[in-house]
């Protein structure tokens, strides 16, 4: 016997058929405005953004006039800027090995001077197939990833709310997915200048991500600063070949162009289980790496204490979150998320306003417009949390102990405030009136963070 | 028809003819004490400052009698202070080219080893005359600049209130207007060395300039620290002849001892306007030094980067300005400024005591004796508003990022201490005698930097 | 006449002769748990624990099995671990000078690949008996030195109450008494490397001894920096061999492995008498070695200087002290002692519960379990204090004035803190019952560093 449709699924059939692809048409609207990604009607670039991000903004020069062919190009520019045709010269680019033809500047830049471009990574993989394979590969592990930079910075919530001037200094680093010379430096796009660290410390360093600092108080970092002048950087990174290991020893061995699909602790601001499956063959392969030197048991060794560090610094910021949370639930967070200004793409119209505590609440895109504790527990999760994280990672015993010792003094000063908040809230309540006089919520509304810079961005 | 000398403007004028020259008459004498500068005679100089201010206290060692030249200094110190006559060795003073005399030690320090003295810059400038002229010149910008730096420091109002161990300090960075090897270290005086960024970092290095640390994470400083060994660091500082630049190659091109005159937005301790004419002429000469590798568009597009960013500062800071000035019309500020001790050349008996908030009331001669709260707007205004500005200047995001969300931490603080504030401001009105009890001013009154120091430095 | 023995002396001899036995016992019986030190029983090693105090906890890898020469060892290990191969290859002990033998792997590590060890100084010290000697001689002059480090890190009180992840971090540098390639990075051992200050550094870098900021900074560093890398290195440290000195040169002068008997000031945590006898005995070992290149009054006078700053570090110190004291009479900690987790090894039912404030109370075990204002004198005392400290004994102006700066604002913020406690504790007493309901015992007795640890570390 034929069944009949059900009836009752009929509503939410024509809901679906009708607003999933609503859906998909807002959010490509959406992208489709002046500025670029998620949100791009609600901000417009600025011109360095060109630079930053010259696929979706960079407008060439037209000082100059005519097609140039690559001899040409080279002539000029000695005379107008060297330095780069002198760096452009000792590149492979200026002489090729065997069969290889040269590379002008306008194999990558165009010939029109009118319509010159400044060169994504796709220009650079038309020759450097692997490795823009392997970078782009990446995108695979989600974020953090350097092929992602630029696109989850556009997309993130507070990049339209976030004044201009600020959110620019973002897309420094973050052009790191746009254009390859971040760390092959432009023009002589060197190899063995990315082999060593300060290729990499130019974005990673300072909090939250110190990476620079763990690294060069490390043995492996101190040998590198005393001794790497001496080294041949024109080896490739493996066994053997390196008396102390850099950042791309490591984190790119042999080369490979491809620096997610190892991590496992990832980027230390969720509680990742480092013991799944997947986790511990990614183990297995770091192991491996480290007992090019060292013992495997010490290398297995260094990795569980690793571990534990992690489990420990996790511990410290579950007291605080609840801490926070605990007062929340009491109406003690002052001021409250609905006496200040609203968070990034929120306005103040919407239904949920409440205080996002912690990574799955999203504080991530919450470190401003919140109240004085909810900015100490931001601090304590994003830069003390991963200052000992980094730390742990790169063997700098002093980043752990500066990043405890900072999450216990924090942890202390939330639990000091948290005693102050109960306490006031017991005084507030006898002396109500009082309280409507000083009428805080009009020193707090006035954020920065707001619908002004949506507007104006 | 004669007119008569008009009688009323007969006492303004006497009052002028006599106040001025006193007022002159005044000065005189006062910077005639045993200290030096404008409050000479409320301190006495430590053994150490003959060597940072040596034209004022430097007295000559008396241990060695004789009179001798050049080559019996050599002899006698090679054996005394070997690694100075290598240095001598090495350097072109020792090794003159052509027609040129050796430059001996006597020839800068003299010939009579009881009355010997240390070179101060026209001692060197009788030889080194353009970049002695250059470097005098400096003191028609006014400060901030090399030049001026020892009397500011001493002219300060906090000079000679504050304890003596901590304004020694000051003056060892400051003693750069006093002798050339600040840069040029003794006794090899290299020209090549003070082309280096090391030259430099000496003093210009932590908060609130933290030159040092925004150029070495700047791409710049990146390619410098990783190749600036090969670099020819004989060849002048000039186009085409660095693959990256360094302090000197930008703040002093073609080698000239002279960095106040292109400076535009100075020390960042007060808004500039950086659109004035004339800073539109020196706007053009940074963008004519950018091109000596980069696009002029992006050289430009850096600078309205920077006003952006400048701008956005100070619209923080004149928020918690105004939050401060708020309470202080309030008088809510604890302890009050009658409450605590005076400010620097101030006394008990001046009929202003007044908070100062802000440059131009002069917080820069007042972060101690202030509250807390004074101090916290004192720290965002000084260093965290500065580590955003020089990230923003040198091309370091980090800093930029850093200094900003401390400047959001600290307005948040700020406010949220303001409310406090408030808030306890209303509790105390209602009990008054109970504050009484515990009299707060007994414990501020009892400042260090006070008449105590006035009378002992 | 003979005297009778004195009968009333018999009970507190009998005391002495049961109890002095029986405390030395429980002491050694102490000692002899799985951990090591005073705390033996009250811990368990880590896995990595082998590594950095081998003499307690190395066992040797078991998964080769044999007996082999050196050759044999070299022959393999060039293929599993090429890196330490070529270090040794380049070193001395594969080089040997004149009649003295190769120093193989097997040297070092045994024969028996199933029962190795790992070098601890005394094997070293079988052929470099000089330096061995001198490094344990430092042992006479109490902590800190290196090589007391291991043994007292194990006997802190706290290191069996804090969290086992958080102590490993602390051993990595401590490990410096155990085992000689903490400066001379193994396989190269090489004497070169340890002259450099890098080798230095790896431990000596932040809070609270921040040696490698304040070297850097300093002229002595800058020269180092920008032109360390063409020093010969092969020479010994002494007068006119080169032309700035490193961490070594000063502290080790001509190689000595010594550096505890020269030591004036000490770690910095207690005020010391930089004027008995035995220190201007030091002091004149001082001005001798800055005597190599500076003028002997230069060299004294900078002495003082550091005198100046440590007597003004202590007047503020003394002060914060004078305040929390003040406040503990007061009882208005808080919380207290007895509302907080107790100190490291203390329990509940012990008889003495105080605040310890100050280094002669034992505040050094006590930088956690404490009230947040504790915790700030904590920060001032060991960070702030030491930073100051650092910059006057390298030369970095930028640190003392650093310090000093953290230092004034310490003060400042304990004493608002004091007042606001003050303050609170009159309403406090108007409100008793109010208090009761929040019971802060709660929220702070739930420490983190106490009895758990003891019976799970």
């Amino acid at each position: 016997m034929k069944r009949r449709f059900p009836l009752y699924l009929l509503v939410p059939l024509l809901i679906a058929l009708i607003s999933v692809p609503t859906g998909f048409f807002y959010v490509d609207w959406n992208k489709s405005g002046e500025g670029a990604g998620l949100y791009s009607r609600d901000w417009k670039p600025e011109a360095i953004f060109a630079y930053w991000n010259p696929k979706d903004f960079y407008q060439s020069v037209d000082t100059v006039v005519g097609v140039f062919d690559g001899e040409q190009c080279v002539q000029c520019h000695q005379g107008v800027t060297p330095g780069i045709v002198n760096d452009w010269r000792k590149s492979r680019h200026a002489k090729p090995s065997g069969q290889q033809a040269t590379v002008y500047c306008s194999d990558c830049h165009g010939n029109n001077h009118e319509d010159l471009h400044l060169p994504t990574p796709d220009v650079c993989g038309s020759c450097h197939d692997k490795q823009h394979g392997e970078f782009i590969d990446e995108k695979r592990y989600g974020f953090p990833s350097h092929s992602l930079a630029m696109e989850r910075a556009l997309d993130a919530k507070h990049f339209a709310d976030k004044p201009k001037a600020e959110v620019t200094a973002c897309l420094q680093c973050h052009s790191v997915a746009s254009k390859c010379d971040s760390c092959h430096t432009r023009h002589l796009f060197s190899a063995a200048e990315a082999r060593r660290p300060e290729a990499c410390i130019t974005c990673h360093s300072g909090p939250p991500h110190p990476d620079d600092e763990t690294y060069f108080h490390s043995k492996h970092g101190q040998l590198y600063l005393a001794e790497g002048e001496n080294w041949d950087w024109s080896k490739p990174l493996s066994k053997g070949n390196y008396p102390a290991p850099t950042c791309a020893y490591c984190h790119m061995d042999a080369g490979k162009h491809q620096v997610a699909d190892k991590s496992i602790w990832q980027f230390g601001i969720k509680q990742v289980n480092p013991l799944t499956a997947g986790n511990i063959v990614k183990r297995k392969q770091w192991i491996d790496l480290c007992s090019d030197c060292h013992e495997k048991d010490w290398s297995a060794d260094r990795l569980k204490e690793m571990d534990a560090e992690r489990k420990r610094a996790w511990k410290k910021l579950y007291k605080a979150e609840s801490i926070l949370k605990s007062l929340r639930s009491d109406k003690l967070l002052f001021p409250s998320a609905k006496q200040r200004p609203f968070y990034p793409m929120n306005s103040e119209s919407d239904l949920l306003h409440y205080e996002r505590i912690g990574f799955f609440e999203g504080q991530a895109s919450a470190f401003y417009n919140v109240s004085a504790l909810e900015r100490d527990y931001f601090e304590m999760w994003y830069f003390e949390n991963l200052t000992a994280y980094k730390g742990a990672a790169h063997g700098d015993a002093s980043f752990i102990k500066k990043g405890h010792e900072a999450m216990d003094k924090s942890l202390k000063l939330i639990q000091d405030k948290a005693d102050r908040l109960r306490f006031i809230g017991e005084l507030e309540n006898n002396i109500k009136n009082d309280q409507q006089k000083y009428a805080p919520e009009k020193l707090w509304k006035n954020g920065e963070y707001t619908l002004y810079n949506r507007d104006n961005n």
